[in-house]
């Protein structure tokens, strides 16, 4: 049976394995390729440095949650319906990643200290998601505002304490959904207003 | 020429400047007790421990805030101005602590996460000092919501970023007073609408 080809995939797959086991320090490129069967050269084959691979892996598990709100931002209906259901995805998504595994969390809160970029790729990327659902509101005459990226950004900004990981300790604490719907509330308000 | 009367107060000014000279891990009592010229007997007289005087600085640093914005509550005129003024002080006044005197911000920080205690009842002090405003356009007709204290933690909670020492790092950024116009006009909205 010839060896499964080593792509950028199962070398971003056995990396986030090998993070896990190992922790973020002591992690190294000879670990993944020992994981995969390969030789580190193999691995570097495809990411070029450590800190590439590393930064890889971080956008890759930032991503997921992109793609899942995506879904959201594609269907059709009222914006204020489809904005509820992407802010409340959002945060179940963090809350998720922050209390399931809480050590895989720290490992990637780790990455992202180191690769500031990769942050504001992910960021960019949600705040264009908002932007759109914003403009589909303006467009049905639910949502009034001038600037659409401006107002997304505000939104972003105003629920940081449900999605941003310095507040991570906070989400399994009592009363955080409550406080949560007391804040879209009032970004939904503010949209129509 | 009698020595003047050892008050609380005293201790306090004098634990803030040996807080701000040794750093938290290493300000003890007796450096606080040698600054006054008294002994540590006198000191603990008035602060039964040394987690109680640390906790009674960080609550001064802490209400220096409060009463400044209080002020604000106490004014007559137009609820959303005031409510416009007091996020505006408010974040004027973290940011200045975190920018002028970037150690002391840090020693009070390393001092809060000793003792959540204290932040709760500043975030609730703050938190009043809200309500209290937004009772007023209610009363006024300029603001709707059932539930005045319930929309002042979403006022609270919405506006973090520029208040969150967690965002310290943010604040001198170029372009965050138009982050902060940006929530702050939305807020306002949502309290309109």
């Amino acid at each position: 049976m010839p060896p499964e080809t080593l792509t950028p995939e199962r070398i971003l797959e056995a990396t986030e394995e090998v993070l896990r086991r190992y922790g973020p320090a002591k992690a190294t490129v000879v670990d993944v390729a020992r994981a995969l069967g390969v030789s580190h050269g193999s691995v570097y084959r495809h990411f070029r440095t450590k800190a590439a691979l590393r930064e890889a892996v971080t956008e890759r598990w930032l991503d997921r949650t992109s793609k899942e709100l995506s879904v959201i931002v594609a269907t059709e209906g009222p914006a204020p319906e489809r904005l509820d259901r992407w802010l409340t995805a959002l945060f179940e998504a963090k809350r998720h990643k922050a209390g399931d595994d809480p050590e895989l969390f720290a490992t990637y809160m780790t990455l992202i200290g180191e690769s500031g970029g990769v942050v504001d790729r992910h960021v960019t990327d949600l705040e264009a998601q908002l932007t759109t659902i914003i403009e589909a509101g303006v467009s049905q005459g639910t949502f009034h505002t001038p600037s659409p990226a401006t107002t997304a950004r505000a939104v972003f900004d105003a629920t940081g304490r449900f999605h941003d990981p310095c507040y991570a300790p906070e989400w399994s604490r009592p009363g955080i959904t409550a406080d949560f719907e007391a804040v879209r509330d009032l970004v939904l308000r503010g949209l129509r207003g």
